[in-house]
């Protein structure tokens, strides 16, 4: 088995926004990943203070949404600099990892 | 575009645990960082072997709470270091990442 | 407090499928790892370009799910070297983070 090094990202997002929609379209459509994984959080505090939580009455809240993929460094080196002109980049980090292959 | 060292944190806890109300409390009121994200886990195995699963009948039991945040590393060594004045040492973990700004 | 150095773990697997029951089994009857936490994705896109998807007219449809787990390096290295036999490995990514004991 090989393993090699490769890049975590994990991009920042809400529920009900459009650019979530924009991200993971163009991620299925047009980047080279091979997949990726998306989680809701149950509760956003954002930079202007404002807190998003779920509860029973509101379900339809605007949750934070995680889209967390890796990939080989100079493959998540291209999809940044596209994935960088559809969301503020505050939102998307990334660091070194290890993974088979 | 910046593209700046950050450290990421994240910080174990439980759910209906008293540790939770306090750390979410002095994130949003007292540290230097932007905002935080909460994720709920559906399973936990403790130190002690003890499972605590999402079930249909039981949907208040002890599940995970996962607190994800990240900042410039001078500015999470210091929510860092009063963080493990409310929470055991042992449930936070932190490692350098990469983000725009 | 001691900070020391962790490997954190993910690994990527699916609701119902086989390995998830065989993983979780024997991180916690012969695995050295103190606990680790289960997250359930609400999408996953995969290798295939196949889309699983949270709704509510599916719940049971094969969600992601990520089991979570960090420890001192030399204990998480024989961990990761017996899933790797359990798991495929493009489905395990592990960094160095710090963590207090």
């Amino acid at each position: 088995m090989n393993i090699v090094d490769v890049t975590m990202v994990r991009v920042y997002l809400a529920e009900g926004r459009k650019d979530l929609m924009t991200v993971e379209k163009w991620l299925q459509e047009k980047s080279n990943i091979h997949g990726y994984t998306v989680f809701r959080g149950i509760e956003g505090v954002g930079r202007d203070g404002h807190r998003h939580t779920a509860s029973f009455i509101d379900l339809s809240s605007e949750l934070p949404i995680v889209i967390e993929f890796f990939g080989l460094p100079e493959q998540v080196d291209v999809v940044l600099e596209h994935l960088q002109k559809l969301v503020r980049a505050d939102r998307i980090v990334s660091w070194p990892a290890k993974s088979g292959i």
